[in-house]
């Protein structure tokens, strides 16, 4: 929460709401403590600019010196626009590359996420250089929402399949420099220090493996009862695991994160205005209605995710508030328990009134980039960057009706 | 599934995947069936827009008497372009109108869905006539996510403030000519009896009003454990109630209905191919990875929405699979436990092989409408109509990469 008043009030004249709003500074901030991660042979930074891409803050990481992990083609391109030079971007991506011969010329890294992509690549590319997702066969969280590792996750290639992998790579003359399994492993330094052992133990079956990537899942707290996870205690414990590597084997890994929310969780915040006040008597809800829901911030909607609110009514007496978006949805509920999107978490704030500027937090991850746009037919809010020096840049143009509606055929463009 | 299999081949063809398709003959009979709702005193059939705001649908559904209901302005405009005068439109909006008054010049019908909305009208038109949103205090389903009343309901004005709604109509000369009760009250006959007895009981407190709209939620089976609401069963309890209401009132009340989901559900199938197959093990799973997912099929991940799966192999042996999307998500899950996202529930299905086409079925409402468009930066997947005479019409280009990125600021449109 990141603005003051006046910059709030600032963004409302200038850009209307609702409205992104990044601060540089705050990402320079996360990107910096993320390039300090404790390593024994050297650290690449990956963002997972799937958690936001918009080309800002990639260029502002590309500019920090961060590599970049893409999950398509299209997120590629993107990256490749925003002047990421081809060899510091990584395709992991579900669906197989369909460009392939093209990014591997250009001397994008490929991440073969399944079998079959081990095997395009070796047809497409024989005697080529790659990485290999495998799925170590651990899952980091206790649902499916956050496991991208164990045997309920489709990402990557199933750890008892390593000797297909090899003789795949045989048959093609492949080397496999690199090594991946992204569990999206959290907070826990216990969980790390698993995934790491088990990533090793795999890496010592890959002889030519240089580079180990442990993925990313770095929690932070959004809220208050939230945790932030503490990267050096986990990076002394990846530390440790490296090195006791070398002594095993006399192989110095070079290591890789690919953080996403981590980098930009904190660093996004969405300027809404209080559109209007109901209630539902003594024994029920007050609900705050904002121009900011679903369509700009899905996460508490799909997974009872916690964003803090603000209301900017300072002195106001307070009260216990629902917020909810603007769209005719009963799960627009921007206020959900936690982890709970059926319930209702109201929350006490200033009580809001019409007009009210209010701040949603913790929007700088998966909210532009991962939102149900256009539902209620409402238009895709405009993006800023806050400048170190505080200047308010239009980074993304809200949407206009004949931009929502330019493909659809027979829309005259009027 | 009403895709032959030819005709899915000439989808896959002509138009590429993912793919959304809908179908007009089903579309027309669905809307047959709801006109045919059983009435004591008269039937306006209104559509719920934002469960499929696509012009086609829009246009089909106007053709054949229905009117709509939008839940933003944006949508009174699409509906507008759509070419539905403007007398048949109704917004039912959490937002209140910033073009109120130009709407109802118009003529559009405005129903007040909150206390300060109707002080808006009542200022801005003294004098006027209108629909009011009533809470009547009873929620249908178990869920907040299924809920638009009961306390826990944000949607309409609380029913024990009907005395305020009389204040505020009186104190501006207004006419409640309308009153709109929508709480989504699904298939149960006897929760529909209920609903309508209530807000007959409110509409008796309202001796203007001439017509109660009770909204919709009319459930449609997607799969086979799922039950379609009888609409003849429920409209006959209904039915009655108005009569029985007459016989009390004097007054004879027109109906409205405004279903979504059930208008369009199952007129809705999306086109994807199986662009790889992986497993986690003797003890795991097999995953087919699909081109769609969350980005056009939202609910699943979302609700845990079941929705059917054809694999187009016919003689292929069975197997138990769970479809996943192309996003790097572990939420991008096509086939969840019901009703939880968190769980996997394979399906028996002829066993994919990479290259098969696949349908996705019970796809028309609430996915074009209501999706993460743009997640892992995947393009707006095109809509297609397949007409009475079997012509696939192209309704809705596929998004481009210039059209995704162009209103990104600084981005080139090359």
């Amino acid at each position: 929460m990141f603005l003051s008043p006046a910059e709030i009030a600032q963004v409302r004249e200038r850009f209307g709401t609702p409205c992104y709003v990044y601060d540089e500074t705050l990402l320079e901030a996360s990107a910096r403590r993320a390039l300090a991660f404790p390593n024994a042979f050297g650290l690449t930074l990956r963002y997972a600019m799937k958690a936001n891409p918009n080309p800002a803050i990639l260029r502002l990481f590309r500019d920090l010196g961060l590599h970049v992990d893409a999950s398509s083609e299209w997120e590629v391109t993107r990256a490749l626009r925003a002047g990421f030079p081809p060899e510091t971007i990584q395709l992991t991506s579900q669906a197989p590359a369909k460009g392939l011969a093209d990014l591997v010329t250009r001397g994008v890294h490929i991440n073969a996420c399944s079998l079959h992509q081990l095997e395009s690549f070796g047809r497409t590319v024989p005697g080529g250089s790659l990485s290999v997702r495998i799925n170590p066969g651990l899952g980091s969280g206790a649902t499916n929402r956050t496991n991208t590792g164990g045997p309920a996750a489709s990402f990557g290639i199933w750890h008892e399949y390593l000797g297909r992998v090899r003789e795949t790579a045989s048959k093609h003359g492949l080397r496999i420099r690199r090594l991946h399994t992204h569990i999206g492993s959290g907070s826990d330094p216990a969980v790390w220090k698993r995934v790491a052992r088990m990533s090793l133990d795999i890496a010592a079956e890959l002889p030519e493996v240089e580079t180990l990537n442990l993925g990313g899942g770095f929690k932070v707290a959004r809220v208050e009862s939230e945790h932030t996870t503490d990267l050096d205690d986990i990076g002394a414990h990846v530390r440790q695991e490296f090195l006791d590597f070398r002594a095993r084997t006399g192989r110095m890994l070079r290591l890789e994160i690919e953080p996403g929310t981590y980098l930009v969780a904190n660093a996004g915040v969405v300027v809404a205005t209080c559109i209007d006040i109901a209630d539902t008597g003594a024994e029920g809800y007050v609900f705050a209605k904002l121009d900011a829901g679903m369509p700009e911030v899905t996460r508490p909607a799909m997974y009872g995710a916690q964003h803090p609110i603000a209301v900017v009514a300072d002195g106001r007496p307070r009260a216990d508030v629902v917020f909810v978006g603007p769209c005719c949805e009963s799960g627009d509920v921007l206020t959900p328990a936690p982890g709970d999107p059926e319930g209702l978490a109201p929350r006490s704030v200033p009580r809001p009134a019409i007009g009210d500027a209010v701040v949603i937090g913790g929007a700088g991850a998966y909210c532009a980039a991962m939102a149900t746009i256009n539902y209620n037919s409402y238009p895709q809010a405009p993006e800023i960057m806050r400048r170190r020096d505080g200047t308010l840049d239009l980074v993304r143009r809200r949407q206009t009706l004949d931009e929502m509606l330019g493909s659809l055929v027979g829309e005259s463009a009027s």
